[in-house]
This record gives C-alpha cells, structure tokens and sequence, in this order.
C-alpha cells in the first residue's frame, strides 16, 4: 500500500547546536521508499547516519550560529504488512528467543517492567495465552487510560501512567511495552506515520513478540493498525525521539501528515477482540 | 597483565527455568581471555550467545526441571589498559561522535539524565573540560553517597540516589553516567571483576566518552583502576545484569574473586586530581 | 470487651537523644484504660504530652548520655465498638462535614490521593454507595497487594504501594486511605495491639468516614475487627510512628502483644461481603 | 503596617459542587482585619469555618446547580511583625518543643523530609546555628532553582524539586521546608497577599521555627520579607490549598493583589546574610 508522508520541523536555535531528527520512513525489505525529499537551509550540515542495529536511520544536522530554521520531508512509501491469525500459533519459550529479541525484555527508562511484575502478574497472569495476554493489556490501557494531551511530558514514564492513568500516544505505548515485558513478553517502541489520525501527528505505538512475529498493538486506538509506515522501532521513545536537541534550540513546528496514495481502496482493519489476528509490519 | 578470575553463582529453581548469565570475561582485542573453563550440571543445556552488536558475550541455561544448581567459572585473562593525559586532549562535539556512540546520551532505566539537566548544569556545568567536568561527578559522588549494602535495591536508579545519597557500587556507577548523560557526555556502565576489591564481588563502575576515548571512572573509589577485568559494557544495569532469571528461580550464592596473576609486581592506579590521567580498557 | 496489652521497645542510644513514642492505649470515652505502667530507666527524663487536638497521647524521652535502654509498658483496657449496620443509613455530603473532618480528605505523606484520582474513579468510581465503594477497595488490597515482610520501608507509600502491591500492615492501610481520600471518602490511620495477630506485633489499619462513623477497615484481613486496642488515629503513619527518633539512635527491639482478659468469651467479628455491617471505635 | 488586600476566584461549574477557600485575611492578635467583604452569588449557600485548632478560617461554598461563578474578597489588614536578632538567641532542642510544634517535624505531602536526610546532612549539616542553616538552605534554593511557571503542578513535591530545580513559589516553599525538618528544625507553609510581587498573584513562602519563633524566610526573593498578609500557615500546600474543588468545578479565574495602605512610606526588609536578622509574623 502507498502512503505519502511529509513532516515538517521548525527550532529556533540561539547558538551553535547540534540536532539529531528521526523523521525518515524506514526503508526495509518490505517497506519501500520509492521516493524522499528532505529540504534544510543550505548552511547547515547534514549527515545521515544508520543506528547500531543498522535498522533506523537519522539525520544528525549542525548549526553553526543562531538562526530559525525549518526541515522538511516527504516520502512516498510502498508499505507491506500481514495479518495472521494468532490463535494455534506455538509461543517461543525465552530459551528459544534470538539474542536480538533478549534486550526488548530488560527494562528501560521509560517502561519499567521490574516494577510492575506483580501488577502484571495480578491482573494479566490468569489469561490463557501471550497473545491474549497482550490484548487484555492494550483493552486494560485503552479503558482506563483517558487520552489527553498536556497532561504528561518528556519524562512521564509507564510507572506514571499506570496509576495516573491519562496521556498521549507515546504513553499508551510505553504503558503496554512495560506490562508485556512484566509478563516476559518481548515489546518493543515504535514510531511512524499514520494515516487517518485526528489530528495529523507523528504517531506511536508498540509491537508484542509473539510466536515469532513482532505483532503491532495501539492501545489509542485511534487510527486502523494498518496505516502506519514506520519511523522506527526502540527500546522506547529515548532511543526514537523525533528530535534530540544538543545546545540551545526550542521547537517552533511539529507537523506531520499521512496520506493513502494507492488505487485499491483503503480497507481498514481496527481490533477485533474475537478474532486472533494480528497485523506485523515485516 | 594477567588475572585469575572466577565466579560462583547457585540457584534454587522450581518449576522449568531459563537463566541469561553475564559472568564471562569479555574477549576483545586488548583483552585476552587465554583459557576459561565454565562448569554448570550436564542436565541443563547451555548456550553462548553475543549480543546485537557481537560484543558482549552472554551464556542461556535452560533449566529443564526442578533442581538446586550452582555454576562455577574460571578464567585467566591477559588484560590491557592505556594511561593517557587528558589536560590537552581536544573535545570532540556531538557533531562528531560515531552512530554507536550516540546512545550512550540518552536516558536509560536506572539513568534518567533527562531528569538531571537543571541539577548536573547548575552543580557542574561551570566546571572546565569535560574530563574536569566527570572527574567533579566522580568526586561529589564520592562524598556524598554513602556506601552502604542494603540500603538499595533492583529497582533503584539514579534518580533516587542523587537525592537519597546511599548505594552500593551498582547505584555508584548509574549515579555517575546519569550526570554524564545530563551534560551531555556519553557514559556507560562497566561490569567486571575487581583486583583488591574487599568483600571479594562482581563490580560496577562507568565510563565516559571524552576525547575519542572510554575513560574508566570509579565513584566508589574501593579498587585501583587498573584492577579491572571487563564482563560488559552496556547502557545500565538492565543491560548487563549478572544474571536474568526466567521462571521460578531464586538465587542463592552470588560470588566473584579475582587475583594478580602477572610475573610483575602489580603497581595500582588510584585517582590523582592534579593530573588529567585517565584509565582506557580498549 | 477487655485486653491485656505489653509493649516493650528497646534503644541503642550513642549521643544524647530524644524519643518521642506512641505506644499507650488512648483513653477516650468508650476505651477505659483500667491500669497502665510504663517502665523507663530512671535517669531518663519521662513527659507525657497530648496532641495538639487534645485527643492522641504520646511520651517523650530525653536520653541524657549514651545507654541501652528498654522502655516497657503493660496496660488492662475496656473497649468498646459498636457494630452498625450501613445498608440504609444516609451519607453525608462534603459539604455538610464538620470541620474537623475535612483534613482526612487531604493528601498526606504516605497516602497521595491527588495521584490517585483516575485510578481510584476507573477501578471503583461506579460503584453504588460510599460504604460498598469502601468495602471494594478493602477487597481490591486484600486480594491484589501481597503480605510481604521486608519489601517496603519507612519511605514507602501508598503511591508505591498501587503499583508495587506488596508490602505490610501500614501499607496497606496507607493504600486504603488513599482510595477512599481520591473518592472524597475521609479516611484516616489507625494504630493500635491487635488480639490474635500472629506474630504479635504492633498493627495498623484504617477508618473511612461513612454516614457519621468512622468504621473500621482492614485489608490485610489478619485479625478479627473487634479486636482491636486504639492508640492512636492519624493522618497517616507520619502523625503516628510508634517511635521517632532525633539524635543517634538504633532501635534494638519492637515487641507488641494483646490478650483476651474479659470473662465473657470473644466474638470475633470477620468481613461479610453480604452485610452491610460496620465496626466502629468511638 | 495596613495593607488593602483583593483577590478574585472563578468557577465553571457543571453539576451540584462543594469548594472549600481558603483566601480570607488571618485574624490574630497581631493581624488584625479592620475591615473586609466577601461577595458572592447569592443562591449558592457560604459558611465559614475555622479548622481545628482554631486558627486558620475557611470559607466552604454550597453550589446547587451547574453554574458560572465569582467569589470577589476585599479587606483592609492592619498588620504586625517584628525584627529580632538571632545571632545569639538560644536554639530550644526536640525535648523542649511545645508538642503543638512537634507535627512540624514530620513528613507531608509536599515536604519528604523523610527522603532527604542524608541529603540535608551532607549539604547543610556542618553549618553553625540553625538559623545559619535556614538561611544556607534558602540561599541554596534561591540559587539553584529557578522561577519557572508551568513547570510544575499541584502533584509536585519537595522529592521532585530538589533534582528538577524548577517551579514556582509553593515549590521554593516546600523544599526549604523538606530541607528544615530533614535536619530536625520544625517548618511550616505560609500563604498570603505579597506587596510588591510581580505579577500580582497569592504567594507561599515559608516559617522555620527558631529560638522559639516563626521566622519568615523566602526562597524565591521577590518581595521584601516584611510585605505579607497571611491567609494560613499549615503542614504544607495541601492543607491550605487556596482552594479545595468537590464535584464537576474548573477554576477559571485566579487573582491576587496587595497594596500598601499606610501612610508612614513602606520600609521593606530584605535578605542580609551578615545580619541575623529575623522576621517573625506573631
């Protein structure tokens, strides 16, 4: 399916300073880019650069002197996802686990699953499977967790959000990585574009290993789970924060857009409780 | 120079488990592990692995039934380290640092820098050089953590130690890359076995990155730091725990010694403030 | 209904110190403190103090040198409860509270009901009256929060507690009065010797505020609720330590019992979900 | 000293509410209110109330049906304080604090004196006289967190300001508080009408009790010490919130003014490190 994206970032930077953007649609065996256009004031320079993983790419750009400036992307992305039906898959034991699934159950700075075994425990650890298990935590999330914006910040946690119980996409997300990994399910952050999202936003939302697959979840709930390209995927939003800022440098502008740019009719898929499917992006 | 170094783990298991088990010396081109021997119960089967970015090396017990069982490691290793003066060595800008060393900025489970910028800029961020910068850290966590078992626990991050200002080595080390991190210096956790180090245990302490190198820093002050045998590096404690236990586990011996196994006498390097000498493990 | 309660607390005092304990059985109305003696050493000076409400009373030491010292008391007390039954009785709204009432419905050191809002209206905000929301809550602790000994300390609190769910008498009363507070249900601290608690200790629980009565409320479900010897209400555990301490002082000992000692023989009175029965002290 | 003192409070009310406002001038023998009005709707139904020792009065407000409303309060304070030297005045140990003072030793809410021992040792411990202590601890609030609106909420606590280093009037407040308890000097919150602060607004500063007075102290330097018409003193911010919302209720409005309405020229006394000079409001 064809997505075209666009962001658009603006700072106000009153010194030399360093700036490191993840806005870039991943490019990966099955999602293409066919096309990108990144634009930023010629004085500045830019450098793209591939994570450890050699997975997620950003851009590291460098300011030299106090200046306004604003970035620009657009992408046009072919995006491929599948949907399979979880229901008689096998789970994969910990001792079966590749060693690049091991980190995604260590907690991290924003989901701190070493404090909530016991909640987790208590309330999911009756249900049958581990697919069950995380579509009770993102029904749990999505019911008691109102969504609200202004109401967390950068350094609000899933620690917080499970007793303060109100937030924004990056919340919700960080909630149900936390509780699948309490649970010794792999979870892991991840960030994109999505379509049909009110208001247009960056968006996020979290993947569940599960009998093998890294199976999207969006406790939000607010867009169909097969309209995103993505960004990335992280620990959590420390490792993909949008902008990491070096210096002296207030955000202006955060935009982003998501629009459906194929000949086939969209055909949504939202959550069905019923049902044991689940949508990877591969 | 060379090292004798071995460990202990026991376990009491009660139902089918998996163990993840960091206690290998690490191999890198400086550190040579010239013979080690890993004894663990032939019922359990075992496996090494290396992580995502082949270079830490962990090893996976699986546990088949419920059984008491105690794992011993033994190794000599030949080790390197490198003294080199910091007082002229120039700094290298975020603009410059490699892809793979950018995360070690970020905030991580038990280092939250994001919530230390105000703190670590209004406490140190008059201090000159970034090497005079981490060496106040060290020394103002020196002063004013107590060290003291007991008083901490898994949970326990640097957020809580800046403020509660008791530990042990573990909350040391996150303590110090956290302020690091906040002063935008990247810094991460060393695991190893520690020459000296009275009662005999595994030990943490940090490194930050300052001029192109990994400058090892000890706020606990309790060893030379060049007694070091390197287990991990890792982002914090969540990465590089001595060990993950999977399933109904509880550990019962945690021991770790290390003795001078070198012809030359051992001639220890403590902390000297006058001097810019900072201590690499390449 | 009669009881025997001894208490005896025992110091390592190194410099001159000063104690100020909470361990005599409130004299009220309806609890008649037939005879008590408390045993000091004679060189401390001994000074029985009320609080600023005239109602807890409490004693203060003042340890001249350093000593090992064991304060002992013994005391017969007359109780009195009544049990009542809250299915028809009408609830009083805030706005008809007494004054003196209105405290119990602010946030206190270990009972956050400001960060507890949501959770507490999500998890019982729609059940039907104040006395069954009450008795949910007690429900939700009992089944939720493990009894652990040595999890928690004298820093946790009821914001800890949610989420952690594990702990001791003290944490959960403090998690009790902080879901009835974010409920606009007054709720306070209770301390009291507890008849048939095993191991004897010292107990805590909690009052909520309900149709005029302060009723009796115990969600570590260990003792029957008309067993119970008052020392003192409270705010929260802050108001009412058995024992605070400013100089250098260890504790060395803590010991509390309760015995039957009326003619007639005991009723205990347990938690019946059916009924809407309610224990009150006056 | 008089002072004409106004404030202005406006609700959005979307169901039958309680609200409980703590804005009027305090009368004591030495603040004595000549004159003074409150305007309110005249269908909602208004009490006042004193709290339970007697000493702070509070307004509690019926309001039966969805509405929007504006409580106006306008006095004329005829005010008293007075300079007292404590370079040499005797410090009063534990054993002899009145036990109405003793509650000002213990944790709250805001303040987790508790959590900030060592902290409070090892940064203020070594200095002279407590009033030397104090005084440190002011300076170092002053200094090291800044004035910033919108950075903190009404969850905010002591715990958090002492890292985050930000917040406004009631944060400097309850820190300086924290830090004066950890270190067995008891303290309490202050609110009142503030001459000369910019903009316009209630303000919350602090009292520590020291060779038997409350002495004023302020972290936040943006009045002189001798402008103040108190409302409440109390534990912390949550026993004397300005105002204490029960049921469907948006604050709308909140204004706070003070002038000087003397006619001897107003004096204003500020900070003096040299000086042991102490304000103290009887």
């Amino acid at each position: 399916m064809k997505f075209k994206v666009s962001a658009e970032l603006g700072y106000e930077i009153k010194a030399p300073s360093t700036l490191v953007i993840n806005i870039h649609a991943l490019r990966t065996a099955h999602q293409n880019v066919i096309e990108e256009t990144l634009s930023t004031p010629s004085y500045i320079k830019t450098e793209q650069l591939t994570d450890v993983n050699g997975e997620n790419r950003f851009m590291r750009l460098e300011v030299p002197e106090p200046c306004t400036i604003s970035i620009k992307y657009d992408a046009l992305v072919d995006n491929y996802y599948e949907v399979r039906n979880h229901k008689d898959v096998a789970e994969i034991p910990v001792a079966k686990f590749a060693p690049s699934v091991l980190p995604y159950l260590n907690p991290s700075r924003y989901c701190q699953s070493d404090k909530l075994y016991r909640l987790a425990s208590n309330t999911f650890g009756k249900i049958g499977s581990s697919f069950e298990q995380v579509f009770a935590i993102t029904d749990w999330i999505h019911k008691n967790v109102e969504y609200l914006s202004g109401f967390t910040n950068s350094e609000t946690s899933a620690y917080d959000t499970v007793t303060q119980q109100a937030g924004v996409c990056r919340d919700f997300a960080h909630l149900g990585i936390a509780l699948c990994r309490a649970l010794t399910i792999p979870a892991r952050y991840f960030t994109g574009y999505a379509y049909q999202l009110q208001p247009p936003d960056f968006h996020a939302c979290f993947e569940a290993y599960l009998g093998g697959d890294w199976v999207l979840f969006d406790a939000t709930r607010l867009i169909p789970l097969n309209g995103l390209v993505k960004i990335a995927t992280s620990r959590d939003a420390a490792d993909a924060s949008i902008a990491s800022m070096f210096g002296d440098v207030t955000p202006t502008i955060t935009k982003a857009s998501c629009q459906y740019a194929d000949e086939t009719p969209f055909k949504p898929i939202y959550y069905t409780r019923s049902i044991f499917d689940g949508v990877t992006y591969f």
